[in-house]
């Protein structure tokens, strides 16, 4: 069948069949199918949307166009967790050591930062020594060693993800949620889990502002899962503030490291736990989210799981001893702080533009090519609902550069409200969807 | 402005500025706008339309992007028509000539044909020695000296359509409404005509099936217009059978020098002279349809309009003894007729068949490059509303090659129908629309 003919069935709100979607895939990474035509592609299917089958045979082919990994010759229950991106979301760093000695194997691929969002592989980075380029023996061996192992995608990974993702972001047919879910789950269904939770933000910082496209795309997700055969659950929790108190990349791994040790602010606690606990439960290890819970307080008390992150780092060429020696980590030379401007009620926060305040700081990439600054960061030192008095440090903001520091506390300035009035408190985890089974 | 960021309003329904639209046309002909970028755009336009501003912009930048006619320098009304194309649609050979002998100055632009339709360039080529290319220069000599001239684009007429419309042709964003208003008008109003009547044809031949659709396309064509300071009106013809009796090349032409003998199908006819009518009482040379009427029957009966044929003929170097001596034209070698199966009334054609039929009879093109073969065509022996006999011929079928006929009559047995009711003979002219002022 002609591409054409696709595009026009598609446009005309038709399903594609499963051999047209698999030649589709393949002849665009082979260079057969322009780009000028899967963008058209692309566009009607924001329109048009596409069905179950259509969803499920799309990320196969996806996924198949690259490596694939298999972990079935390591005993556990393989499990990840992957979030759709919030500021502030240090989660991965806390959870995967933390389910690694609950006893799962977590064999975590993960990305870098765009936009007004980090990157966990950015952020792990900021450890001296620390490399994320795995190969797939190597991490093999450490999933068999020590559990988890948290790695960036090789070259080989999902290329056609890669290719039709560049594509997309130039053709503004990014906010598309098959589109969205298929990049996503081609991606952490190559990695060879058999357990997937999804953490999908929801709110001002979040790329889904309301909670019905978050559930969409949950839901989405899970029937995705569900036809490949695996466990997949989806949580949607807030993004209406940075989670925790750390946006940046040093400071974050530290607010982790302390986490680690019993010491997490209670949003991050609570937000972690409870993916945790999802995976524990999914993957047979809890009976019960209680039981979960259990595991996990237990985890963080005996120090297993900040001896698990210790194993990680050292596994992956890193300095163990920022563990307990935080100077180690990379810190911007300045501090100053963002004063409340009277006295009353956080009533609430624009988180995106916190989070691109941070990038004109350095923590941010413009393209993929740029560097980031891995010690410049905010402190976020009042949360939704608390008191602050006029002159309190909302934000208190390291960095290293004068003139950036000038256009980030513009822009902080603007990024958060003072009400008269105590504001409902939001609710961290705003449900969980049904696994797929 | 980022061309990502206009396709993404435009995506949202949003319409996009003068100066955006211009700079986007202009950078695609530069090259500098990537065609993923353009198809991509070019979807979301399909689904959320252009206002009147974004039409008239986008036709004034196409047009401006190449050569615009002027001939202001020539006495009299500059006048045109268009057709959106059909099956046996020799109109423009009659039309061009008769109002030209009737006073007006007719400086006519065509195409080939591609897929289901003719090109009145490729039906005038099999007049021998009769070329379309004319410079400028040549065009406007000839155009003071015999008042017509029915030449093809020159290169560089237009350029921003030719590359627009070989990207809609792939990427299945032909068959919208602004893509094919600002397409046509684009290139009609380059051609540097004061006066532009409109053949939207209706019906299983046409582009358009349903009268509704002409008549938004229609309208959309008068507005942009009238936007542009051009009188321009609309007449939605009927396509649900061919056009006349001829289908093909040479035999069309034929057709037409009988017709401005004063011998013309009736249908053919009818269509023709409402067409030239308009042009006329537009351009302010007849008073009312009726005064049209009668300078077209004079032009007919004393010859002038043949004679004007045979002026076109002779400048564009052609032979004009074909006016008296048809045997000059081609033809195919070998005829066959398609003959109705039962008796009883004939119901209806699936026109668009018909003119794939004569496509592969070797009328037609598959890609821009192939050729066609002047001399093949078919005669249509029976019109819907006629009574047939068993084994009456309905179809004449000139051919060359046996096994093209063998497709060919195939296709022409499934391509009407014959049932036991008169049906409703269909109107020929369905209405026009008002003229844009």
């Amino acid at each position: 069948m002609r591409v054409v003919d696709l595009i026009h069935a598609k446009r005309r709100g038709e399903a594609l069949s499963a051999p047209d979607i698999r030649s589709l895939v393949d002849g665009y990474v082979a260079g057969r199918v322009p780009d000028y035509q899967v963008s058209a592609l692309l566009m009607a299917i924001f329109f048009q949307g596409m069905d179950r089958e259509e969803l499920t045979v799309l990320t196969e082919a996806m996924m198949r166009s690259g490596e694939v990994y298999d972990w079935s010759d390591i005993d556990g229950v393989k499990a990840d967790k992957h979030s759709t991106g919030g500021v502030g979301d240090k989660v991965s760093l806390i959870l995967a050591p933390l389910a690694a000695a609950c006893g799962l194997v977590v064999p975590m691929v993960s990305g870098r930062g765009l936009g007004h969002t980090g990157g966990t592989l950015d952020k792990l980075e900021t450890i001296p020594g620390f490399h994320v380029q795995l190969s797939r023996a190597r991490m093999r061996r450490q999933l068999q060693k020590i559990g988890v192992a948290m790695a960036g995608q090789s070259e080989k990974f999902v290329p056609a993800d890669k290719k039709l993702y560049a594509l997309r972001d130039v053709t503004a047919t990014v906010e598309s949620i098959p589109l969205i879910a298929t990049s996503i789950m081609s991606k952490k269904l190559a990695e060879g889990c058999g357990v997937l939770v999804l953490d999908i933000k929801v709110g001002n910082g979040a790329f889904m502002a309301r909670a019905a496209d978050a559930r969409r795309l949950g839901k989405t997700m899970i029937e995705i899962g569900k036809s490949m055969g695996r466990r997949v659950s989806a949580t949607l929790t807030d993004m209406n503030q940075p989670l925790g108190r750390a946006v940046g990349h040093a400071n974050e791994v530290l607010e982790a490291i302390e986490a680690l040790q019993g010491r997490c602010p209670p949003d991050l606690e609570r937000v972690t736990y409870a993916l945790t606990a999802r995976m524990l439960t999914m993957a047979g290890l809890a009976a019960s989210p209680r039981d979960a819970k259990r595991m996990i307080q237990r985890a963080i008390g005996s120090g297993a799981a900040l001896e698990k992150f210790g194993q990680l780092i050292e596994a992956q060429g890193g300095d163990r001893r920022v563990l307990d020696e935080p100077w180690r980590l990379p810190t911007a030379p300045r501090e100053a702080v963002i004063p409340a401007p009277r006295p009353g009620w956080l009533g609430g926060f624009d988180t995106r533009q916190i989070g691109l305040a941070a990038a004109v700081l350095g923590a941010g990439r413009a393209t993929k090519e740029d560097s980031i600054d891995p010690g410049v960061g905010l402190a976020i030192e009042v949360k939704i609902g608390q008191r602050v008095d006029k002159g309190q440090p909302v934000i208190t903001v390291r960095y290293r550069k004068e003139s950036a520091w000038q256009s980030a506390s513009k822009m902080l300035e603007q990024a958060f409200e003072v009400g008269q009035e105590p504001p409902r408190p939001p609710r961290l985890v705003l449900g969980t969807l049904p696994a797929s089974h």
